[in-house]
């Protein structure tokens, strides 16, 4: 098996992560997945949502757009057909849910953190792309709010990482670009922390079901290529 | 650890199967996983989605909701609000894949199987009971085409259900319910083909993350419940 | 003239009532009319709408849906659409005005009651049952807030009962089923009260205009009708 | 009782019908009913809605809107809002069911009319206005069709007029004005034929339920009335 | 060149300004452009918008929209399409802007003045003739308002009016009818007040860029038209 | 006078034109006016609008956004609020009528070019920056035309730019940041070819009304500051 890249089976594609890339956001992230290219911003706003208010607990919820050409052939702007797309919906949730496992609520106080994810640029991926480039961004998000003295804890309980894994042509494989992504037999998704604990596992079988060996070669490509995120976030924090 | 309903952690629910529970769909399942009622309905249409024209194949899709007081206080009502809420997509999305996973959708020929799951009644697992009862829905849609010589071939490959599993005060337990599930520190959803190969695992950290001894657990859980189901499922084709 | 069900002019079909249909509502209904079959539930919710506010006065309203398939082709759903149709709207306002005139608003204090009507098989006549249903469902409500001491006094004025009567192939009749309807040369949908009063008299020419005498033997063809369900609802508020 | 207006229990209000008011239309029509007032006109266009492709048939369908300003205090323009309210979309249907009665489809052909009916000042009473309006800018049309040899034969079956009728203080009314509207006992429209047939009864009780004589009382009103309107409409049609 | 209306260059269409056309607003006039009619409601409420709230300043703001049968063929109706077109979101927040140059928000107090521009019939200019008309209704609700002593002082600052300009067979050319309109090389929309200033200035290139001088002798034009437009407000104005 | 950046009047921000920013569309530019910063793409696709086909002619349109967190506090997003805002919708019917008048349509043949101008940092301007970008991707699309053979001739016209420019503490000035742009006392965006010609106009005046000798100062900057982008565009051009 050559996968279309060149890559070995367990290699993650370049992974770039460019903090304050734009200007205005308490966090913004350029996070590039090989040719995926996520803007990933944090903004932080003070009050909760109404089923909130007055518990002392904060929020972090997340949106998720593409841009209408970062694709191979335009899709329609979902702002101008008057909805979000069923798949925008699906990711949205995850990358807040993913989020939210990451921080204690509690020590945010009463603060939402909004994440946008946008893609300019897609080439498979987008979604972990987001949620790795997202918690950096979450995190000087949560760096402001101390600073500021809008919060006298860090939240933070762990860095968390995704990355997606398949099985491509018979052979589990990690970080899957678009063409292997719409050739894979097998698509999975995986958000972890830090300390390698599970935060989101979602399997799909796009041809044939998968057998449990296939699962458990897949979570371990995914468990090596989330501690390697991870690693990469730790250097971005710690520049500047 | 004793579970609220006083079940073993490896205990369904009662389930049952009612066929032709309304007259005019070509399949209709009212499906009960103990007080979680969903009525499931399979509708053949002639003609596909305009991508799949001309390609000799057919598709299935599903659409899910909720009856306004299906649960413990009332929700709004979608039709009136505008729009379908992200879980809503998030599930009706899930069920399609689910079913598409069932069947050799080439067989089909170019017709349209939409599969509609009303929650009646909500008392945790609606997703998938909604699965295992539509998987009989469909058989019956697909026995009708065969008997009305619409199509040549059974295009089905196998049944699939589904279950939830989590981890319950430390515990990992089998099929959920709404006492359970809105205090689980993990709560994962399984489908399963009747070849015990997995079609979809979708696994979420509600508190802390979770390990992979935990998921191994529970697959074991899930993969014991679902074999249970199939054999309801059939057992419910049996008759008349 | 020989209905297509065999049924007499003034008879109507079999009806049946079936309290506490689901577990949830504060008032559930299963209501048969033959082939027809609605849910109807009543949810309790503290407070009014704006317009009522600080006027000790409660309200009344009233949804309606169909599933997908209740009916003998699939129609699309409204959440997916995102509007309910003119037909949904137009009833679900006959129905809520309906239920507001058998009861003292004053003496329901600045509740709100919301009653569903969901369809789950049509055989024509889902407007007048889905009245007839609701009713029972609004008198278990009311019940259940004389029970928790949140109100004090009965608001119930009388029972209110809704027949549909038509004029097929030139005779007047009771009850139109699916084939009668969509053949009659006119249309009548009745709402009385328990008195004999009417509440609301809805009637439309499908073909030629129709005369006093006619309107004058449906309407007493639809007070007889009302009565006789009318004593069906006491019946079934009287079991258990 | 004496009515707000001074005006007989069975006294019209001061009817003006003014043809071409506006220039685009095939027929424009402004009607008065007292300081009611609505701008009916009559759209002809070439072929019909899907249902009725190839069947030979024409089509009249309608809308209604209200100008925000033509009530006593402003209401939210419905484009604005992004969607026509459950009142509007009640009478739109009610005044196309009705100049449906009046015309024969088939001699129309394959086109479509479609009737605007918006409503400039509202004194109550705007849907029986805006019918016989609609009724006299659908002749225009008609006759525009046949000047310009685009059908052969006259589909219109009759002129039909519309005017509301009610019980107030006790006593039944014909054509009431907003003051008595708001304060009625029984609100009814009804739409009837030249030949004296009915079209369209639509009773409904505001307080307490009402009696057989009421609805006669009522019906004997409104077909004076009736009778009165179309004599107005010939007289316009007459004219120019 | 001959203008398509025998009109000289310089010569603006019959202007008419009606005032108190309908009965309920604080201001309404119909304001006649040639065969251009819009109506202008003024509609005054107690309180702004949010971002006012507290400010002691007023608001005014301004809604449009077209008749469906306006225009010489019919335009689906924006309220049953479910949104407002972009041209009707361009004109409307242009009526808006000039308006409130019209005035000193901040003696207007904490009330809101919405503008209803309602088009019946269309011949072009439709967006001048509603600034020049509204303006007019205008004044009457900040009379109304004084007249109820809801105010203090007089808020307007002078009057407005607009035209529109263009290069017509390359000869400049003031209020362009709707065959002027629809084949001009350069049209231009201009809002002036009593004391010659500009207040909005829109020209756009339908054709070949147009040169300053071009652009000078369009605004030459307008400016003697809005004085003439000005002089026939003051009349109305000073009319009962 | 200061202008807050320390520009001369007639200065223009730092301009970079960054062409093939992102790999998949036809035409892919990021442009940055200073702190402005928009991704303007063109992606070509075969075939019309309906008005068009049959017509020969192409048709170039534009769409306009702007991220969530784009400017100095987040903004909702459009696509989840289910519609595009009034200025939204204003600014891509002004980006797309300027391109428009760029290019010779016939010599596009029946291809559409769709323009998206997403901002990704505000800092004022954006139209303007959109614009003068978008003409890059545009030049870049029809190139790509061109080279894969699928038109004959060079549909351009000629090169546009665009520019704001307003009267800041009674001084004109050239190219409005975003401080300069929220307290000037007018607004001007002016659109001009590369041979001068001035193809839109719209100036607004935010607080008194502005004079012929301030017009006239204001297009005399615009000229000389769209005359130098449009230099920045042909380098931008002239390199690969």
């Amino acid at each position: 098996m050559q996968r279309p890249s060149g890559r070995a089976p367990n290699q993650l594609r370049d992974i770039k992560i460019t903090r304050n890339f734009t200007c205005h956001a308490e966090g913004s992230v350029l996070v590039d997945f090989g040719a995926t290219r996520v803007i990933c911003t944090a903004s932080v706003e003070a009050g909760v949502p109404r089923f909130l208010r007055g518990s002392g607990s904060g929020w972090v919820t997340a949106e998720y757009g593409m841009l209408p050409r970062s694709t191979g052939s335009r899709m329609g702007r979902e702002a101008a057909r008057g909805k979000q797309g069923g798949r925008t919906v699906e990711i949205q949730r995850l990358i807040g849910r993913s989020l939210r496992a990451a921080i204690d609520l509690k020590k945010l106080g009463e603060h939402t953190i909004t994440i946008d994810c946008d893609v300019i640029q897609a080439d498979g991926g987008t979604r972990t792309a987001a949620i790795t480039g997202a918690c950096v961004a979450l995190v000087d998000a949560l760096n402001y709010l101390q600073r500021k003295k809008l919060i006298v804890q860090d939240p933070l309980r762990q860095l968390i990482g995704s990355v997606s894994v398949g099985v491509y042509q018979g052979v589990p494989v990690l970080d899957l670009d678009y063409p292997e992504d719409s050739s894979a037999d097998t698509d999975m998704n995986v958000v972890m922390g830090e300390d390698g604990g599970l935060i989101e596992v979602q399997g799909t079988a796009e041809g044939a079901p998968f057998q449990r060996e296939e699962l458990n070669a897949m979570l371990d490509l995914a468990a090596a290529g989330v501690s390697e995120l991870i690693g990469l976030q730790k250097q971005a924090l710690a520049e500047g």
